[in-house]
């Protein structure tokens, strides 16, 4: 029993990680379809949603009945806690890359403005941001979700900047609205992918650590 | 043992309860901060969030132990984890409720421009939502959920319909950009609260029927 309780365990861990890789992979194709104006990689970016959204289901399922079969405390039980809300925090993320690629979709259907180098910039963040928190959560390394902690100000930073600067230009060049608005929207979306990611940062400390690291710091 | 774990139950109802009240009373002074340009009703906002998370961290902390304790299965167990969830939306949603506050922070600092008779009514509505989804989950009444999730879609409509006309605004009127882009971001904030609703009225319905909803609509 002892034994087949620590496999749920690890199959529930791997099932997080399969669909971090999934989420991951989201993100990426709806950040390619903006960037290359590759309108095919955007569209696959809400197939794979429907994907996603199944599998943040089966592993929910999956918690619950972990917990009714074996009622964990303790350790486990936190650990598996933070599982479920890693879990709906990943299928967040899977939206939010939807709304990228309906803007990078919404983008290439009109005449390109340039994208602000600060939003190249997130882009590489936000991916390193996740890869260190998943990395951390399945290697119970806290240390690394601090540091993707301390990157959530950067991102809110410049997420402000690209959305003056964006203002600017729209002030400047009032035909180009909308481009402007999709290429906020992008940068916004970003942003939240960085929220979500810190949120999931954060759970791998608690579970780690067993204290709350949540607003303890300001959050947006 | 029994008459106690029902008891323990009935307090994480009525904590949720008082969360959801406070999560509406935040979201009423946000929206009072931008109507009447009350700048210190949208800073008292900013104030009620702290509290606001606080009490999800208490709450959550009131779920691990109660599972702990009394390591429930079947309907209590999803009634708990359903629980934990709803609260996780609660607190997300005060954070959009400060979003708001900020906006009606910015507009009253800039001249005003006429806000669209779409925000009014999203406002309305998200309120009821939040009502009616609340009042369902302590009366345990999915049909009146059912009708949560039947709004959703009619805010999502109202949120590209101000999009695009404070789009056309910002056209005519370039000089009026970040007016026009707050105002978008209260519209937008709005939405997100009607899809966090939706959230804690799925998870009404799965409680009660013991059947996802999630994701069997399209979802944005």
């Amino acid at each position: 029993m002892q034994r087949h309780f620590l496999q749920e365990l690890e199959e529930l861990k791997s099932r997080l990680v399969r669909m971090g890789s999934l989420v991951e992979r989201a993100v990426a194709d709806a950040l390619r379809g903006l960037f290359d104006r590759d309108v095919e990689a955007a569209h696959s970016v809400l197939r794979q949603e429907v994907e996603i959204n199944a599998f943040e289901i089966e592993i929910d399922n999956g918690v619950v009945d972990l917990l009714a079969l074996h009622q964990p405390v303790a350790t486990d039980l936190r650990f598996i806690l933070a599982g479920m809300k890693i879990n709906n925090d990943l299928e967040r993320l899977g939206d939010h890359a939807v709304n990228i690629a309906q803007s990078a979709i919404s983008c290439a259907a009109r005449p390109p403005i340039p994208i602000p180098p600060d939003i190249s910039r997130m882009a590489e963040i936000t991916r390193e941001m996740m890869k260190s928190a998943l990395d951390s959560f399945i290697h119970s390394t806290p240390a690394l979700s601090r540091k993707v902690l301390a990157l959530d100000d950067t991102i809110d930073e410049m997420n402000r900047r690209v959305a003056s600067h964006l203002a600017g230009v729209i002030r400047s060049h009032p035909e180009s609205v909308e481009q402007a608005l999709d290429l906020m929207r992008v940068s916004r979306n970003l942003e939240r992918i960085a929220d979500l990611t810190t949120n999931i940062a954060e759970e791998v400390i608690f579970v780690a650590e067993a204290q709350v690291v949540k607003h303890q710091t300001d959050r947006k």
